[in-house]
């Protein structure tokens, strides 16, 4: 099997799909891999770094003509694309709801592509989950942002001319960005909430010692019992709790947001009018900035300035801790691997895998994947 | 007595002398205080609240017209120094040493100008010094611009794609900067190390949860127990105190350097060459870019990077957390007042009192302070 990782072409991208680890793992499990040069410097991996572990480092065009196995953090270019040799596999977060071509392209060339989005929510396939250890680190580094970008102090700190008072954060949506923001945030020293539409993350937010902010009417309470699972709440329920949270918003300092659908529109959770509520100073961090945004003032990679008020629209809060990033992002890989060759060491997908079969976008010159109408 | 804050003149500086808080106090103890316009929106204040605490706020001219007591977070440019009337008292962090002409400028237009930078360092003053509490900040504020510019998360993280490391944090300096830097970057989940020229360092420094980095020999047993006071230690000590320094720095992922002297160069501790020993990626953050720096690499108000190592410049950390850091110093502002009026409440500074007299630059036409030669 031999594998290629290239410099990622998607634009504002620093993470790199391989690491001096991964390549170790790959290599004694029989793989080759080439790297391109300089693929690792924007996450601070150097070429010698990837060669001391037993990659090969080459110019794009030598890792592109000898490579069968393409390991990509993003979606590669429709040049890039045009180049893969025929029946090669590429496997990244491909996104392909957010470009309309690039699932035909693929079936076009020959390629058979992978999307990480799309790994199973099953146990096995944990350790394969990208969605999963990058939403971890883009909640940390959404709290960092917010503590940049804030011009206070996030704990409480008495001095001799008087204390500053903690900030006060609240963190929408408690899924795996979700909490480790809450976490982060509370380690800063802030004073934390967070709500989600499922009533079960109650007891999850508090394990972190945050608050929940929810109306906890008997509708909410049979809910919260029920388990894990979203329950649609009554549209009564929904107008309450949309209520308390608008109010609870007025009296925050820092808001992070993390309602994030995988391939649809980001669910709009605070309105112009809300932010009009807001200290100046208060910060937003928008981590659905992406998919058009939680915030009704968020732009796509910009710092918007309302009343005083920062609205955050960072796209890609991984690549902003693209080392890390790149780490687990290359361990999922190396999780994933095992599936993708056959009991000789050769490239040989187990396309009837559940895993596989969940990611599988196109085959064989065709589009496969339901969501894509395959 | 007639209080006038103006915006600041000085490039980049965003904190406001006065807040709502301290616009009360002032005028609760009988003074009137005039307000720049919009002086306080780098700092989150707006006139609307400046106005609801008692203040006016008019234009620049009015408030330079009107005032006898000028509160300022720096230095005033030389426009504005020649506009201010004859006999007024010029309170601040004036850093005289910053700007040779500047002194006589204040002489010349008969400003008594008083420098917050010599508040003396005793009991009584602690309220007052603006230093320390600017300081606290910045120390703060250096390891969230650290966090910032790291390219990997400061705590451990066990994910289900493996376990990120713990960043290693090195503070050099455990002063007021040194000791928030260090609690901060505890708080944040880093691995903690910190070093000072003063031996009796190392209890404060490890009540904080950080190693102490010293050559532990019975020279510096000796100055441990000899008590808070600085040592001058032997050539031979620090000569292997460098060497454990510079091996220690080779392993750090973050070093911030906080070794700071008032009117004088910063002292070198990090050369090119132990930059060159750093892991790329690494961030060094200097807190004394404005007066030379710590590092050898360091640009004021750059991030330079050398050899995948980040040197971050920042001259003025605080300005970075306006808000609080504003709200500190009219927090000193309002201790330091009683020292500035009569019995009458009229202004009359009680030039003979030790913390006045300490801080005095100018007095009726001549430079007085004996740092300039007075």
């Amino acid at each position: 099997m031999r594998i290629a990782v290239l410099t990622e072409t998607y634009p504002g991208e620093a993470r790199v799909a391989a690491t001096p680890d991964s390549v170790k793992a790959l290599v004694k499990a029989g793989a080759s891999v080439s790297v391109e040069k300089s693929a690792g410097l924007s996450a601070s991996v150097t070429d010698a770094a990837f060669e001391a572990a037993g990659a090969k480092c080459v110019t794009r065009a030598a890792a592109i003509k000898d490579g069968q196995l393409f390991l990509t953090v993003r979606r590669p270019d429709a040049a890039t694309l045009a180049k893969l040799p025929k029946g090669a596999v590429l496997v990244g977060l491909l996104d392909p709801h957010g470009d309309k071509d690039f699932a035909k392209a693929c079936a076009d060339a020959g390629i058979n592509a992978l999307a990480m989005e799309y790994t199973p929510r099953i146990t096995r396939a944990q350790s394969m989950d990208a969605l999963s250890s990058q939403s971890n680190l883009a909640g940390y580094r959404a709290v960092i942002e917010a503590a940049a970008l804030y011009g206070r102090a996030f704990p409480m700190m008495m001095t001799a001319a008087g204390t500053v008072a903690a900030a006060k954060a609240f963190i929408m949506g408690a899924g795996v960005a979700g909490l480790q923001a809450i976490a982060t945030a509370r380690r800063l020293g802030a004073i934390v909430s967070a709500n989600d539409v499922r009533p079960a993350a109650k007891e999850q937010v508090a394990s972190l010692g945050a608050k929940f902010i929810a109306v906890e009417d008997e509708e909410f309470k049979a809910a919260e019992t029920a388990g894990g699972y979203a329950k649609e709440m009554s549209a009564d329920y929904k107008a309450k709790q949309a209520e308390l949270v608008a109010a609870h918003i007025a009296k925050q300092d820092i808001v992070v947001t993390t309602a994030l659908i995988p391939g649809r529109p980001a669910p709009r959770l605070i309105t112009r009018a809300m932010v009009e509520t807001m200290k100046p100073g208060s910060v937003i961090i928008d981590i659905a900035a992406g998919t058009g945004g939680n915030c009704e003032l968020t732009k796509a990679d910009e710092i918007v300035e309302h009343g005083g008020v920062k609205i955050a629209g960072f796209t890609n809060l991984p690549a902003r801790l693209a080392a890390d990033a790149s780490q687990l992002l290359a361990k999922n890989f190396v999780n994933l691997a095992p599936l993708l060759r056959g009991e000789d060491g050769a490239l040989s997908p187990q396309w009837e895998d559940e895993i596989i079969k969940g990611m599988t976008l196109t085959r064989d010159g065709a589009i496969v994947h339901p969501s894509l109408g395959g």
